[in-house]
């Protein structure tokens, strides 16, 4: 193994919690009752099937920033809030976000580990400029970063994976994947690659049942980064 | 300023030691009486044609890899040697020398000090596998990696300078261009980057007229990357 390369958005950094922060943020300011954590949620569920129509070629490809914005006015209507409300300045702060996610307590100390032997970065549907701003802040020492917007794909399509193997001039079985969910690893994995599948029960909030559980066997599986990288 | 890009062949790192002494172990183990210091010369004088080649649409676009590794079939038929008596695996090795050059002395502690308040990346013609490679191998702590097959342009077209803004998600004047070479620096000025010249004067060996020495005004010129972190 030569690289150890990681999903992000529940696997290094708790979405839920910062995109909910940020949510009870704005509404402070715009003096709404709202419910944060459902907002992120349906923020979040949003994403996948936006980033489908992209793979499906449907419509070309945006990167994901693009995607959030306008997955962000549909929450917002689906609330009966009309967007055109808040000024595009404050709804791009809201946005900004996904910018700005805390890593899980485990991140940042595991992926310094693995960089001692292993090239470390995201493989991430996130673009380049997210993933930085998510790494200074975060102090995420990945070695580089390949955002979506390089590759020109978004996961789970096989180019996803293979792209950032060719521009590491690494064949597929020297990476592995890390993350949290399966139909991303189960990708990784048609793709050649190794993989880890990463615990993280409270991903969605508490108390889902089955959540950070396991229906498949992968290379390694394990509740924390840190542990990976005792492992490895 | 947001950013600090560089660029990294003889203002990160000295390619005529690193490749110089590359040349002496390839000559050892075929034992032949070469010029090392020469070769690493005459390979380098071919890097600027060879780029040109493909920015002015001659060929398409190759990674920095493919053409040092064409240039080094030249410098070998230009000495009198033919490529072909030893085999593609050993040139090929020869040619990683560009992977692993060393870092001036103060590379590493003036990127470290510059990471704390800007990004930091290089701004190389090195494709990026190259550049990650130097990078692990000397400790050099970027940010990120974009390399020119990320952007598909060699400096100094614009593109090579636009492109990598527009991935940051940052106006070109929110970057600076931190490079040894003034042509470098003259095309990022026109591209909108601010610029800081470097000076190697050691960079093409010892003891060359003019060497290190700025012939037109830019925004910082300084000795070091040391010296440019305690400015800004």
């Amino acid at each position: 193994m030569t690289a150890v390369l990681f999903d992000v958005f529940g696997t290094v950094v708790d979405w839920r919690t910062g995109v909910a922060a940020a949510v009870g943020r704005f509404a402070g300011e715009h003096r709404l009752q709202l419910d944060a954590d459902a907002i992120a949620d349906a923020w979040r569920s949003r994403y996948t099937p936006a980033m489908r129509r992209v793979s499906t070629g449907e419509r070309p490809f945006v990167p994901l920033d693009v995607l959030h914005r306008e997955n962000l006015d549909g929450v917002l209507e689906e609330l009966g809030l009309d967007p055109g409300r808040f000024g595009a300045a404050a709804l791009d702060e809201l946005n900004r976000a996904w910018h700005f996610l805390p890593p899980w307590p485990d991140s940042v100390p595991g992926i310094t580990a693995l960089k001692r032997d292993y090239i470390v970065g995201p493989l991430s549907n996130g673009n380049t400029s997210l993933l930085l701003d998510m790494a200074k802040a975060g102090g995420l020492p990945w070695d580089l970063i390949l955002g979506s917007d390089v590759t020109k794909a978004y996961k789970p399509a096989m180019e996803a994976y293979l792209r950032p193997a060719a521009m590491l001039g690494l064949e597929p079985g020297e990476i592995m994947l890390a993350a949290a969910h399966e139909a991303d690893l189960a990708a990784a994995r048609k793709a050649g690659l190794a993989t880890a599948f990463i615990s993280r029960p409270l991903e969605r909030g508490p108390g889902i049942p089955g959540a950070g559980i396991a229906t498949e066997s992968w290379d390694l599986s394990v509740s924390s980064i840190t542990e990976l990288a005792d492992l490895m």
